[in-house]
């Protein structure tokens, strides 16, 4: 299995590439005991998740990763990571900061599913 | 037991008025498996942990936090909290934003330990 930071990597950049294209198809990262809190707004399960992500108020979307940090987190196997980033949406021309922090965890067929999801934008 | 919220803004509120007080009596907050990873650079264990905290090029520190999203974490009862704030120290007049994630685990004493921490300066 590849270390914690090479699955911490690959899985930050897959997921924004696939955010920023088609957002619609993030379901198949999540699982019905998945939770997403964005903007301190909860909701869990793949489903209610997607249709969240799906409603935000923007079509054009471009996620910048700024730094990535990345811990093993438990015995189960799992992997928090802390992102922080910029967003740029739609015609607005100034980025806004963001951070992120998934913990990912084995879906026990040689790959990870999203279990925690916290985005929360940051005011500076 | 209290809810993962109400134990997560207690910790938080917990551990940065030890930390601006006297970080070296964190040690007790943190376990031998534990993990901090401040600025990119990670260390593990309890004693370690509060050794890099104590070696930080501050004396007078403190955090003022924005803003705090939790959620379980898993089974065992876990609970993962992103924070976002600033930080001031020594006689610094501009505050530097931060985010922080962490995991905290059940005792098993009816308390909560940090398993996870990750620490990073926010440059916006």
């Amino acid at each position: 299995m590849a270390n914690f930071a090479d699955v911490a990597k690959q899985f930050v950049e897959f997921y924004y590439n696939q955010f920023d294209a088609d957002r619609k198809q993030l379901a198949p990262l999540y699982r019905d005991n998945s939770m997403l809190t964005f903007e301190s707004a909860s909701v869990a399960g793949a489903a209610g998740i997607v249709e969240k992500l799906s409603s935000l108020p923007f079509e054009k979307v471009k996620h910048a990763v700024s730094t990535l940090d990345a811990q093993p987190s438990g015995d189960h196997g799992g992997i928090l990571i802390l992102v922080t980033g910029a967003l740029l949406v739609d015609e607005e021309q100034r980025p806004m900061n963001y951070s992120q922090t998934f913990q990912l965890m084995p879906d026990g067929a040689g790959s990870y599913f999203i279990y925690n999801d916290v985005f929360k934008l940051v005011f500076g």
